[in-house]
């Protein structure tokens, strides 16, 4: 399939094994998941602590249905990130450190088998920094992968938080792709009703802080040539931008932790567009601008987007700006020429 | 001042009295404000716990001066609430409303003054449902408010919670027009800055999440007739919606939950315009209705709008949709005929 054909980028799709290796210690076992046949042909229940987190399907590690169902939404390249419960924060890193590398290896094996089709992220034990920027090299520079999805938070410590400046130096000077995910979000004790409200309605406002965090730590200006990403078209941050800017310039501490406008920051992240809502969508694209944002789906757990092209048709863009959102924000993003996935 | 100038209603102002009461208990002192002058002439200092919470001036008290400022900023009516910090959820309820009787009394105080140009919100005890019902009863019809302002949560409790329920009903059975405000939000511990940042950034989100609430928890169909309005906006709530509407497609359990569309509950509610930015009101508008938002401004305090009514220029609007967020929509959600204001 040829860029020609007017095909997407998917910066946004997730990555589970079909198989965990075995739970190296007692200590982690609460944390460890494990994979179970499901009810149905092709779904396997990740299992955690004796509970199912989640069933999921063979879309999730088979390449073949991946490929078929790209064709059917009209995506020629997907990003794989890991399912972001397994990014594991909450185990002691070494530990977590073998469950990660085994989702890694799989995700570069998915990526050799279709370099055209796969770019891949990798998952790193951002509970030890040191240990993360080991990982982060390895899978760069020997499993192939173009960068690192990480969480909002690491146990609680936002991006911002000084503790993880370090990891974002070494992702600076790796060249490394960042995307930004929500995981363990705040705000759960103000959600009344099923369980399902975390992702739908927590994980937004978790993203908008983490944004902030970013910005307010200035993470691009600290660590240049740094990419980073956030899911779900940045969550809450195109609410937060104008109130921040406003009290930037209210309260004198704002102004001196703030060097740079909040908006220039912002201009700078890239987003993806899965905000599920056309006039959204747009607001998106006036406050972020037509270069920052890249289709994402969240392919292939069950709030997916079917049909992310169309969201796309919808809008009032030039023909440039069309290209930009389904894939040239994307390929700049993963710092990739666009004959480099026709190879 | 007559409507004919154009002028418009500030639905969101603050109240600060002069003076406290005396601590009734040694058992609240921690919690217990107390008025120190400040070094400036005219602003004073509200000491809580030994520290200054916030030095304000007397534009908090002075109707005299409120009234030069409005015309200033050619708005002829503003309702008075009271400075969120004073709502004392965190304080046994009796105390509390002790402190919060004082401010509801001078509140209505100001009100009798100048009725053609107050209309006043009280406080109440939300920590005790019944003693809270009692505060609004009597708020309404011996002070002659038109209604309570409300934090976002009490104690944690989201707005949307089953315990505050009976006060909803009462609520609407008293025709109480309610202002919900951010309060002890949630994702400090993840804010990356200055304190500023509190009210800054995490008062969005929180207020988000309570909106959130009150549409799982289907309070307006719960109590018909209920006159609930959102502050700055709505918060984050519109990034929100599109998620939360699409998670009701993709999982059963939110189907359930909820039995009509996030948005027919979300353009029900009231909000207010303060949100510092054309594109973003421009969003609100679309998302929310034109009949939804009324002027906002936050004042007097530092993070105000001081021309509330040049962002409304700025909008492509039709005279009637000009004229509703302007005056007509915060008559509607008072429950206030415009002759009225002018008696």
């Amino acid at each position: 399939m040829s860029p020609a054909c007017g095909c997407g980028i998917d910066v946004h799709t997730h990555f589970v094994p079909r198989d965990m290796p075995a739970c190296p210690s007692p200590a982690v076992r609460p944390f460890w998941p494990s994979m179970q046949p499901g009810q149905t042909c092709g779904h396997r229940h990740v299992m955690i602590d004796g509970r199912n987190f989640r069933t999921v399907t063979e879309q999730c590690w088979d390449t073949d249905i991946r490929l078929a169902d790209m064709r059917n939404m009209s995506i020629d390249h997907q990003v794989l990130s890991p399912m972001p419960e397994l990014l594991s924060y909450w185990m002691p890193a070494r530990e977590a450190q073998v469950l990660l590398r085994e989702v890694n290896e799989q995700i570069a094996q998915a990526v050799r088998s279709h370099p055209q089709a796969f770019s891949g992220l990798c998952a790193v034990p951002l509970q030890d920094v040191d240990l993360a920027i080991e990982e982060l090299e390895y899978s760069m520079s020997s499993l192939g992968l173009d960068g690192v999805e990480i969480g909002t938070n690491v146990n609680g410590l936002p991006i911002g938080h000084p503790t993880l400046a370090p990891f974002f130096e070494a992702a600076a000077r790796l060249g490394a792709a960042i995307f930004v995910h929500p995981i363990r979000p705040v705000g759960l004790d103000r959600l009344v009703g099923p369980p399902a409200l975390e992702q739908s309605v927590a994980f937004p406002g978790e993203t908008g802080l983490a944004a902030v965090s970013a910005i307010t730590a200035d993470l691009l200006g600290r660590h240049p040539g740094l990419r980073l990403a956030f899911s779900h078209g940045g969550g809450t941050l195109a609410m937060l931008l104008p109130r921040l800017t406003h009290a930037r310039g209210a309260f004198p501490a704002l102004r001196d932790a703030l060097a740079r406008t909040p908006l220039e920051h912002a201009r700078q992240f890239f987003y993806d567009s899965l905000v599920y809502d056309r006039a959204t969508l747009a607001h998106l694209i006036e406050m972020f601008g037509e270069r920052q944002i890249m289709v994402g789906t969240d392919y292939p757990f069950a709030i997916m987007e079917r049909d992310p092209l169309a969201r796309l048709e919808a809008l009032d863009l030039s023909a440039d700006a069309r290209r930009g959102l389904r894939r040239d924000n994307a390929l700049r993003f993963l710092n990739k020429s666009a004959a480099s996935l026709n190879q």
